[in-house]
């Protein structure tokens, strides 16, 4: 956006978002809602469920004042750009006012929406409904201790792999007609969808039948691409596998982020980074890579799975990953609790990221400003990313032990039995039940952090490399 | 936009067209602009301009009903991908079902807006307020009668320039910043604005201070993005130079089509595909070009200039363009007032089209399929084309008159007179005045052909060559 369009942008979405929120919170709508609970509907009905979750976001939304809405958009709007500056300039003084202000409008939101025990549980439940801080906390400390445990065995065995190992020549047109064979060998369909280019690789929804992936492109290194296409038509397989007859109520739109994210998390790594994956997949991208051919299946798996710790999270191995969330998660509560002030952020993070990662941040741009969501409003989003983690790996350990073929079928790259489980289990189920009881439903257990440990554990400590 | 999107695409799009009538055409909105008139604005105030033009949209607006607008644009979302489909294999019949809807459509828009003479007058209304078929078509015949005798000797100059002359080597990069030279030159301000790339190159306002062109880019080929920058920035300057305290009003918008053609076309031909253009520009752009070099700026001139009958109207040189524009209005005039089946378009294209171009054309896709406009809704459009290339050149005449130091700056490369001259008699005045009203206020004159046709003659005829 040119410079001098800032403030008009920032009036146009502060107004949107009030427009927003005074429609869906009109009274009328609430004596819609209390119309359709007098109605007498089954309670495992389909309307019933619709009409639940229909007042669980009314009566969440009206607890907060229009101007409210409207002042946070705008304030992230400038705050965004201060953002880019200051990522840019790596001084996080020139985003600090901004996340000051921002910090005091998502508290002030907190206080209506109410909350039992942290100020944050109130923010959490807006990315994920059900979660706390004290529930996150003890599964984060867990996985905290754990992944202690794995990396440094991990690490060992990945320093025998060069970082660069699979740098060679991969045009763009290769690139896009490898990853469009692997999104349709996964199921994403494209007569309701496309992948495009931009800057930072995302999935969205503009209407029925219409989803949109996009991804970015470097010459040098296909895995890039690959791994975001996986990663984005994944989100876009749930996107897709919505219930059409349901679009536009709750029963047809995905439930949370942490269930989003399980989605992309697992065909990305569960299925794109396994050995499975290259032993089928090779073959074809030689035949779009020349310069594959150099490498075995084993070599490249080892390559695509090599942990090391890093500065930014979106680069980060599976290993390392829920390490930068639970930092994020650890600097969140505390300024929200207000046990944390806007202008010790660079230090806690600092040092705590050298005590999770071991590695120490020499500038901001590196550490603390790296992220954008912040400058979004976006406080309690971070947590859904983790769980994204655990969800993934839970329901894949549930779906191989339902379906004993599936291993099979996997290692000829065909996802029909894993589709069909995650269709039926996640993507129909839409937000008949809220994420925790989704999670209980589709595989009989609560969430835990467990599978996700004995995965890595599995993978990265105790399987033979590659 | 994938396949499957289409039908509730078509239904976001009719549900958003009906909202923006119903709320503009809302009787709160008449008592606002009624009260508005009795507070006894002075006649010549700018309070009494913005009020008048909101009568005349108003007025206009609320007697079409809301569902034929939302019918109107359902019918052109679908025939939009008909058309593409029809241009892809030039096939007529699969059109013209959705041609025959919209047709229908439009004249009943066209008998609730009502008109004296021609059907066409209201449709023409929406584009060009003021202007009717009537004297359109006495403009058009002058144009068309003046063409036929400058065509021919035009042609004869040109056949010693061959099509290809200036075919190269000009990398997207070297494009992109000559451009955005030329573009800075002309006073296009990129803190308000951008240049993006995508396949058709436009202008649009996406709000205050942000103003997007794009644009294409052929590496064989720099002067298609050059020309369409030069075009884009020209309804770049209008937008830009508008009233910003009048932003959102009349009088900060702009009045109409062939006033906006005007300024694109004026500095995309009278200044970009002028000799003085490439005496000050050849070895600028040998910087970035080396290709350039073996090419004086008289022959890059000739070259920019060449005059050729041909298909495409968007790839018509500066004499043919206008007689692409006539078969377009005698079609359009005859459609609309019922003397002309949409089945008997193609045979009347054809005839036509060898009668003004002297050009057999053998496949629809390279006739009466190649425009978008039909599709879109857009009938009455087209004649904005040539009113914007008429008002260019009387706009320029006056210009030189009033200024006699302009010529020697444009041989500088400095477009400071020409641009504040512009800016002052087009674009601060924004809709204070209808488009006639506007060019006699601001050259003197009534518009009129003679100054094109003077323009054109003197170009491709009297001058000498390059």
């Amino acid at each position: 956006m040119p410079p001098k369009a800032l403030p008009y942008r920032a009036e146009q979405l502060a107004w949107l978002s009030g427009q927003a929120h005074r429609r869906f919170t009109a009274s009328k709508v609430g004596d819609l809602i209390a119309e359709c609970e007098q109605a007498g509907f089954q309670p495992e009905s389909e309307e019933a469920a619709n009409v639940c979750e229909w007042r669980r976001q009314y009566d969440r939304a009206t607890k907060v004042p229009p101007h409210l809405v409207e002042k946070l958009e705008r304030t992230c709007a400038h705050a965004r750009e201060a953002w880019r500056e200051a990522r840019q300039q790596s001084q996080f003084k020139l985003f600090k006012p901004h996340l000051d202000k921002i910090l005091s409008l998502t508290r002030q939101m907190g206080d209506c929406w109410g909350y039992a025990q942290s100020p944050y549980d109130a923010l959490l439940d807006g990315y994920e409904p059900g979660a706390t801080a004290r529930t996150l906390g003890q599964t984060f400390s867990e996985l905290r201790s754990a992944l202690a445990t794995i990396l440094p065995p991990a690490m060992e065995r990945s320093a025998a792999v060069p970082g660069d190992s699979l740098k060679g020549n991969y045009p763009v047109a290769a690139q896009q007609a490898f990853n469009r064979k692997v999104a349709e060998a996964m199921g994403f369909d494209f007569a309701g969808g496309r992948i495009d280019t931009t800057i930072h690789p995302f999935c969205t929804r503009i209407g029925a039948n219409d989803c949109r992936l996009t991804t970015r492109y470097d010459e040098t290194d296909f895995t890039q691409s690959l791994y975001s296409v996986m990663h984005e038509a994944g989100h876009g397989l749930y996107e897709q596998g919505l219930a059409p007859e349901h679009f536009g109520t709750p029963l047809g739109t995905a439930v949370s982020l942490g269930i989003h994210e399980s989605q992309s998390r697992l065909w990305e790594n569960h299925v794109g980074r396994s050995a499975a994956f290259w032993e089928h997949w090779h073959p074809v991208a030689c035949g779009y890579f020349p310069d594959l051919k150099r490498h075995s299946p084993a070599q490249i798996t080892a390559a695509v799975n090599r942990v090391s710790p890093s500065f930014i999270r979106v680069e980060a191995d599976q290993v390392t990953y829920d390490l930068h969330i639970v930092l994020r998660f650890e600097i969140e509560v505390r300024l929200v609790e207000g046990r944390l002030g806007t202008k010790e952020v660079p230090a806690f993070w600092n040092e705590h990221f050298a005590s999770l990662l071991g590695l120490k941040v020499t500038k901001d741009s590196d550490g603390c400003l790296q992220d954008i969501h912040w400058s979004l409003g976006a406080i309690g989003y971070f947590p859904t990313y983790t769980l994204g983690n655990l969800n993934a790996a839970q329901l894949m350990q549930c779906a191989a032990r339902e379906n004993p073929a599936m291993e099979t079928e996997l290692r000829r790259g065909e996802y029909g039995l894993l589709r069909s489980w995650l269709r039926e289990k996640i993507h129909r189920q839409g937000s008949r039940r809220l994420p925790a009881a989704l999670m209980q439903w589709a595989t009989g257990e609560m969430p835990a952090s467990r599978h996700q440990i004995d995965y890595l554990r599995r993978k990265f400590v105790n399987q033979p490399p590659g």
